[in-house]
């Protein structure tokens, strides 16, 4: 349904980025990297709850020389994300990264950032060129731009960098530009969207507690991907990394970009509702989620509509692969666009789950 | 930031659609709105939290009479939404309803809805076409768009709707066009977008549970909003009509369409972080809704920012009005970009707080 934009391929080992590969979901570890046995864990927890990339923070030798370690005991590529100190992307990258972030707003010179490419080159790993509002450098905002709006300063700061890695014949590039408001951040990745083939890794930096974070992050990285743009997404949650992931499934199954099990869509009932439709829907979701959601194990998607009336009810219930439109203290079971039979308001659920396993 | 699609303005006594004026929030009751009582009490306690607009269900003769009751004991405009049953309209509009929503895929005899149209000119209230992909008129979707997605048959149908309404010189109109999918909702409003000046109601249908539904909700209507279309939206979720105004306020505030008394961003932490970071916001956030969240009563806009270490949290913290930076155990608090003092992590909440009051 939706067109994504053109880009070339980049490879994590067998995980791919961009050139029609599925939008990949990725997350960032909490504990400090040089744990090795808690970083392991967190991560094998992360990768069961369905993230596929992560990423971990690089701070010192230590976390760089941790990579090697436990990269043998996960199962999905490891990313290693390093501000400031160009030596430790050397190191990490020597450690068996399977792609370095570097925040060129803080790597900036000119000769350390050849020898960091050059590393990378030699060990075919990617480089994600990830800028961020708070820390562009001053020395890349061209005179031209520098009354220009944050999202065209990040834009043209990330091309200049882009120019730079294919001066040394270096294009498995990913690119991030994330602005601390939503605003910026659309704007800046469709600047560049259009003058680069790169794919763009898509967040919202700083976005908050849970709930502000989760539409901050739905807005940014979903209008972006309903636009065709962007490859793979990290949400950002002042929460546990299992909840990111689970938004950003959210996000890419909203689009239809991905689908990650069944999806329940119901009405919000109002006046004419003659049934306990919220209680029906929680418990519902409750079956469904300890029955199906097991993050890997993500079974056939199927779509379930449960509807309070006869408003929305037949029409949407319909649509679905199995819907039910309630009446009072009753509802019609309908899969496949047919009319099943007629069921109580107490067994919904029941009936629900029951043509859900035919 | 953003610049707004250019509309005529429709008045809903002193609340104003459309024309420049602020982005609205509406809601809708879940009580049968012939329970006076009951209705009241939901609609006086969703205008505290921030409701701006309420819409009621009007399934019969009782609910269209009780308006008049309900509306004396309100202090925001009130909708009547009527399916099916055009009598029930005419009966909302001599009620006193300050605007009606019907849905012409139910209501699509062209002598029913001229009656509808004649007797909201008369008493000079503003009519919604509000259209769902559920119930879309097979007789209103021209032979040339059959075979077009739907999304163009959405707005195709919704204009010629505006047409008809137009024949009888009738010009105070809202439209709404809501898919079951977020994709096919975005794209039939900016279809139509460019085909009329009538302010656009915004919102997902049956978008489901809070998590699910504010994701959905973000996406569709957030991404409208961001290219500048819409002008009153509503957050539909399969939970308390509270919390649909909460994610409204949310999505405004995220793209800065509105303000809402504090804005806190804040980093996701990873293992570079030496404070608990989830811990300080969480507590941060609970301080700042007892002593300012009290819907109506916002409190001027502040950007606090609270950041986990040194690679975004000096820069955004300095972009905030106020913020602060943590180092290991510790952070730098700034205001307006200066630094202020150094605290320690135990005082972080309340020295924030101190410095938000002055």
């Amino acid at each position: 349904m939706i067109t994504r934009r053109k880009t070339r391929q980049i490879s994590l080992g067998r995980v791919k980025i961009g050139g029609g590969a599925p939008v990949s979901i990725q997350s960032m570890t909490k504990i400090k990297t040089s744990d090795v046995a808690g970083t392991v864990r967190e991560i094998n927890d992360l990768g069961r709850a369905g993230c596929e990339i992560i990423r971990v923070a690089v701070k010192d030798a230590a976390d760089a020389e941790s990579i090697r370690k436990i990269r043998a005991k996960i199962k999905i590529p490891i990313v290693a994300d390093i501000h400031f100190n160009y030596r430790l992307a050397l190191s990490a990258i020597s450690s068996g990264a399977d792609k370095i972030r570097i925040n060129p707003g803080n790597i900036s010179k000119r000769e350390e950032l050849i020898k960091v490419i050059k590393a990378a080159k030699k060990r075919k790993i990617p480089i994600r060129i990830g800028l961020n509002s708070g820390s562009l450098p001053d020395n890349k905002i061209l005179p031209s731009t520098i009354n220009h709006k944050l999202s065209t300063k990040l834009a043209s700061c990330a091309f200049q960098y882009i120019k730079l890695f294919e001066e040394m014949d270096f294009r498995d590039i990913i690119v991030s530009l994330k602005a601390s408001d939503v605003v910026s951040t659309v704007r800046a990745y469709r600047e560049l969207a259009g003058k680069c083939d790169y794919p763009f890794h898509l967040g919202v930096t700083a976005s908050g507690l849970p709930r502000e974070g989760t539409v901050k992050s739905a807005i940014g990285i979903g209008s972006l991907l309903l636009d065709g743009i962007g490859d793979t997404i990290r949400v950002s949650l002042t929460a546990s990394s299992q909840e990111e992931v689970s938004v950003a499934r959210h996000v890419l199954g909203a689009l239809g970009l991905r689908k990650f099990g069944p999806e329940v869509i119901a009405c919000p009932t109002c006046g004419r509702c003659g049934v306990d439709l919220v209680k029906i829907v929680q418990d519902l979701n409750k079956e469904l989620q300890r029955t199906t959601n097991d993050g890997r194990r993500t079974t056939k998607h199927v779509k379930i509509a449960v509807m309070g009336c006869e408003v929305n009810g037949p029409g949407e219930a319909r649509d679905a692969d199995i819907g039910i439109a309630a009446g009072k203290g009753s509802g019609v079971i309908f899969r496949g666009g047919k009319i099943i039979r007629k069921v109580a308001e107490k067994d919904f659920v029941k009936e629900l789950l029951k043509e859900l396993r035919r």
